[in-house]
């Protein structure tokens, strides 16, 4: 069907059986995966496209591991343990198919995450633009989850990590860096999955950063119908960026936990308090008193 | 991003957002989805890509119909019934967009299956070859529920419908026909949920055809470790196809379900019985006695 053809296909499967070695995948040779849960389950699914989400020259290893990362930090937000994956997956030749698998197998093992199936498919023609998907399911640690929507004023704004790592390591690799440290917060993200579950009994509202600090803060104050005031030096920033904190603030792939606490509870993971959830006021966002310029971006807007 | 810019994922989103009205899915507005299982539930994933699984000239409402007729009938054959739909999209123009909405709509009613949530891409760039995929999750009736080498020498094997109903829909479209009755079964496909449900007490093996009874049949019982032996004058074959059944028993697309029983076991669903399984013996499958001819296709080959 593709100029991979079916023994592309079939050693892609070979190789991928290998990684599903969970009972529930059923040795991928059934028509689904079986898995077994109690109480609530939390299910999400990211579509990544060359071109769009990655570029054709990077490492298809780093490919697999953000798709696999990016799902997975869904999940963290929502204070779940990974229990099943399943993987959308177009091939391409094969030296792109393998080091895809590398990277898969890679982050399978480094966040404990169970393949149980998905489906291959072909390209329509020879370097027609890849599209790889995966659906991540989660079983979280209290139920209902936390969403966008559980802020309340009287609360502590907070968030792991350092914004701004991402853009740190993405400027690292255009420039062709090999300074490992400078360059895996945006080739090899880690989801905040303990830190996630760590916040279960105490979380007010919490989601993961994707598109940038800000975006996603005025996205939380607004599905909860509250302003946020962010003391923007309170914020940890990347030291690589120096003074570039606005940018630190709205750019996004940091895959960090946003979140808010009861106010005076102690936070159980280690993350900066960042500001305060008001009552709603004119806008979604203060920042340092007042909200932010119109017409500068607050980060990057993609898909649901 | 694309062509279609932001407003038109904004209004497909919208649109998109009048489908998922089960709770689980949170109004769209949140990262993830959340439901409720309680013991085993079943997941799968299919991916359909322009040029492979579809051609550009094909209403998109069929596409969005077949899309999740395919993965319903994978349920099925798990006795499932369906609990929630994660959609992978990526946007085409307005007019494409309107009618894969619309199509989608009307499955979805039809087999009472809830959207819960998925994820919108744009194309890298216009006219890209669309990829759209479809993880859908059920509840089966049993646990575990039946897979392909559940078959055992002394069963007897059947099979729903007509083989080739696809086929004969497949050459009414190419020809221009606009007799609903002939080209539903190629344009839209029903996924035999109920009967899949029905069976769950009863089956031994159950999946299935996607890719031609013969191909299909040979897959469960090389699966099972048996032999199946299939009197092909018991097939009901599409009444359009006239003679050609050897044709019809190795078409894809039919999406009915093969199933084994007991040996004497009254089956609970119009089904057909075609044969029986036998020990393992040098083939896969009899066909009227004799094993089937060498280099002559079973049936449509494809992905995992």
């Amino acid at each position: 069907m593709s100029g991979s053809g079916p023994s592309g296909e079939e050693s892609f499967i070979a190789a991928l059986r290998a990684l599903a070695h969970d009972p529930g995948a059923r040795g991928l040779t059934d028509d689904a995966a079986v898995l077994h849960a109690s109480g609530a389950l939390v299910a999400t699914h990211d579509t990544m496209v060359e071109g769009v989400h990655w570029l054709a020259g990077q490492d298809p290893a780093d490919v697999a591991w953000k798709l696999v990362a990016s799902n997975l930090s869904d999940l963290a937000a929502k204070t779940c343990r990974p229990v099943g994956l399943l993987l959308s997956f177009m091939l391409g030749d094969e030296a792109w198919n393998t080091r895809f698998l590398a990277g898969l197998g890679e982050a399978l093992a480094a966040f404990d995450a169970p393949l149980l199936g998905g489906d291959t498919v072909s390209a329509p023609f020879p370097d027609a633009p890849k599209v790889i998907g995966l659906t991540a399911l989660g079983q979280p640690r209290r139920d209902p989850p936390p969403s966008r929507a559980d802020a309340t004023a009287g609360q502590s704004l907070w968030v792991t990590g350092r914004c701004g790592a991402a853009l740190a390591g993405f400027e690292a690799v255009q420039a062709g860096s090999d300074d490992h440290a400078l360059t895996a917060p945006y080739r090899r993200p880690v989801p905040r999955l303990a830190e996630g579950q760590a916040l279960a009994p105490v979380v007010g509202a919490m989601m993961d950063l994707s598109d940038g600090l800000l975006l996603d803060a005025s996205r939380m104050a607004d599905a909860s119908g509250t302003t946020f005031a962010i003391e923007t030096r309170l914020v940890p920033i990347h030291p690589a960026l120096g003074r570039r904190r606005r940018e630190a603030l709205s750019w996004g792939d940091d895959y960090e936990l946003l979140f808010t606490l009861p106010e005076g509870a102690a936070c159980p993971v280690d993350a900066a308090r960042i500001g305060s959830v008001l009552p709603r006021g004119a806008h979604p966002l203060l920042l340092d008193g007042s909200p932010p310029l119109a017409g500068q971006p607050l980060g990057y807007r993609h898909g649901i």
